[in-house]
C-alpha cells in the first residue's frame, strides 16, 4: 500500500508554500501519493479546516496521514500535536482544527510534537508547516516514525465553541456555520440525522436579522431568490438560494452563530 | 501501466469537495495517478467543460479515465454517462460536457451508469461527483469493471448548441466563443484548418456592437489596445490584446454568440 | 527512485494548460510524481516566479526536474534553456526566472534547447510549455534524454536587475522586492544572515514615500496597524503587518525598488 499524505492550509495556491512542503515530504517518503484537500481555507478560519478535514477523511483510506495547517498561533505557546483517529493520523496545531474529527472518531488519542529528530533542522518563527508538520507527517507516512515516536501522549485538546448545537431552552437551539463553499451554500452544523424533522414541521433558523423557513428537498423545488434549508451531502442541514450564494445574502461566514426554532417533540439529542 | 484519471469540475478549490473525490478514487484504485484538468471552470459553464477536457485528452496515454462533474442538473432527470473514445473513458453527466470530444473523436461508444455496486452505498441528491462518478471512475482506472459492466448502451447523448460554426448565407457563419481563458483569450470555434484565409483577406468577428476585424501572427505583431484575431495553440481561431484581457473588453463569455463575415471562396466547410 | 518533475507558472488553474501539460510529461514518463510549486504567479512576473522556484528547490530530492513557464516573450527571440544546479534540473525560457537559482548554487551549467526529438511534433506560436518545455523536462526526468542531449552549451544566461543589494554609498543599500505573498507579506531582497543588524539599529527601509524603521521577532509583537520588517521563513527580511497586507498597503509588488538606511559597520557584503 503507497503511503498517502493529504493537506489542509490556508496557505493558498499562489506562493511557493505548499510546493515547498511537499518537496519536504518526497524528500523524506519518496514513494508518498501526495492529496490536496484545499489550501484556500479562508485565512486563520479554524471552523472551516476543522470542516473541510472532517468531511474527506473518512473517505480515505486507512493508515492515511493528513497534514492540516491553519494556524493563527503559529509562533506563541500552542503545542504542534498528532492525532490517531479513525485509522488514520493527523498532524496539525492544537488550536480546534482537530475537534470535528474528535467528535466523529468518539475516542481520539493525542501525541504533542516534540522530537525534534522528526523535524527540520532548522525551525523558522513562521513556517511550521515546512519545518515540524511536513516531515513528522513524512516520518510517520514512510513508516520512519510510529506514532510513539513522535512525543509524550497529551490528555487534552483544545475544543472549538459550540460545534454542536445546544438546547438552551425547549425548542430553541444554538448552533454555529460551520463553513460557507463556493456556491455560497451555507453549511450548519445541526446533523440531518438528528434534526430530520425540519424536512415536516415549522421552523426558523436565524441569523442577526436573517431567517430561513423554508425546506425543500433539491433546488430545483425551489422558488427562485428564496433561502431555504436543505439536506446537503456534507450530513448536515445546508442553507442555499438557487443560483445564488446564500452566505453572501445572509452575510454569513465559518464560525458565525445561528439559532433554531422548532417545536422540540420529535428531535433526538 | 499505472491508472490515470483527471478531474475537471467546477468545485473550486477552496472546499473540500475535490479532495473527498480523490480520497474515493484512492480507496479504490490505491496506485492511481490523479491530475487536474481544472477545478475552475466557471460555474455550470458546459462550454467552458468541453472545450477544457477536449483540448487536453489528445495529450494524455491511452486507458486514461477522465470524471467531469460540470453538472447544473443534479439531482434532476440528466443521465450520468460513461464514454468510450480516443482510447480514453469519459465520466460525467450527459448535458454536452462530451460535445466536443464526441465531434473529435467522430465515432464515441456510450453508456449509462446504472450499476450502482460500482457506487457509493448512500447516494446524496448534490454530490454526484462523490457518490456516482468518481467512484465509477476508479473502477475503470483500476480494472475493477469494464466498460460494458457500468449499464446499458445509450444511442444518443446531449449535444451542445452550435458547437461547429454553421454557414447561414454566402460568407457569413455564426459561430461560438468556446472559452475565455485566464489572460483574457477568446477561443472561438473557428477551426484554425477550416478558416486559414483569415490571416490573409478582409473578414470581421462581431460580437453584439464590438467588431475584430485585424489579424495577427503574434503578440509582438500587434498594436496596442487593438483587439486581433490569431491562430492559437488551441487549433482555433482566437481573440486578443496584448498585456489586456480581449473577453472583458468585449464583454464575452465561455457560450456567447458570434458572427464571422468573410468572402468565401477559399473558406472549408 | 521515482522521477519528478515540478512545475511553476503563470497560467492560473481556470484553464486546460497545466492538465495539458501533464498529460504531455505522463505519456513520456509514466511513472513521474508530479507537483505544483505555483500556477498564479502574477502574470509575466520574472521576479515572483525566480522567488518561487528558488525558495522550493533546495526543498527537492537530487534529480529532480523543474519546469518553470513564465514567459512574457513567447513567441519572440528569447532561448529556451535546461540549467543544472543544486543537483537538480530547470527547464524554463532564459528570461531571468533561473537568476536567484544561479546565486544560490553560484555554478550553474545551461544549454540551449535546441534538440527537436524531444519536442512535440508541431510547435504552436504561444504555448511553448506544452509544446517544448515539458516534452524535454519529461525526456530528462525519464532518463530518455540526458542533460548533454537537450542542446548545446550556453556560457551567459540572462540576469534579473538588482537580485542582489548593491550599496550605493555608506550606509545606503539599493535592492528589490522579491515578492508579496498571499498574506501580504512583502519579501525583500536583503538576506537575515547579512543584514542581521536590522533587529538591533535603528534602520529605514524605504519605498516611495513609505518607510518602514520597526523590526520585531514574531506577529505576536507587533503593535496593531504597524508595517515592521522581521525574519521570515525565506532567509530574507520581510515586511509585513499583523492580519493585514504590507504589500497592499505599501502599495508594491514584485520587482519594485527599495532603499535600505542603516549605519554600516557590522553589515557583511
Amino acid at each position: 500500500m503507497r503511503p498517502i499524505v493529504t493537506l489542509t492550509t490556508d496557505f493558498g495556491l499562489a506562493d511557493h508554500y505548499v510546493g515547498t512542503m511537499k518537496g519536504v515530504i518526497l524528500s523524506r517518503c519518496p514513494d508518498v501519493l501526495l492529496v490536496d484537500i484545499s489550501h484556500e481555507i479562508p485565512p486563520f478560519s479554524i471552523y472551516s479546516a476543522a470542516y473541510a478535514i472532517d468531511q474527506s477523511a473518512p473517505y480515505f483510506p486507512e493508515g492515511t496521514v493528513h497534514v492540516i495547517v491553519v494556524d493563527p498561533g503559529v509562533g506563541t505557546a500552542r503545542r504542534p500535536v498528532c492525532a490517531e483517529a479513525l485509522g488514520q493520523y493527523f498532524v496539525a496545531p492544537d488550536n480546534g482544527v482537530l475537534g470535528m474529527v474528535a467528535l466523529r472518531s468518539g475516542k481520539m488519542r493525542v501525541r504533542e510534537l516534540t522530537n525534534r529528530e522528526l523535524w527540520l533542522p532548522w525551525i523558522s518563527p513562521t513556517f511550521h508547516g515546512r519545518d515540524i508538520f511536513a516531515p513528522t507527517g513524512a516520518a510517520l507516512a514512510s513508516g520512519s516514525a510510529r506514532f510513539e515516536d513522535v512525543g509524550p501522549a497529551v490528555s487534552r485538546t483544545e475544543g472549538l465553541p459550540d460545534l454542536q448545537p445546544r438546547q438552551v431552552q425547549t425548542g430553541v437551539w444554538l448552533g454555529r456555520i460551520l463553513s460557507v463553499d463556493r456556491f455560497g451554500n451555507a453549511i450548519t452544523n445541526l446533523k440531518t440525522s438528528d434534526f430530520a424533522r425540519v424536512a415536516l414541521a415549522e421552523f426558523a433558523i436565524e441569523m442577526g436579522e436573517h431567517r430561513v423557513d423554508t425546506f425543500c428537498r433539491t433546488f430545483g423545488d425551489a422558488a427562485p431568490d428564496v433561502c431555504f434549508a436543505f439536506f446537503g451531502s456534507s450530513g448536515y442541514i445546508e442553507l442555499g438560494i438557487n443560483q445564488q450564494s446564500a452566505g453572501g445574502r445572509l452575510g454569513i461566514s465559518a464560525g458565525d452563530k445561528m439559532t433554531l426554532r422548532m417545536q422540540a417533540e420529535a428531535v433526538r439529542e
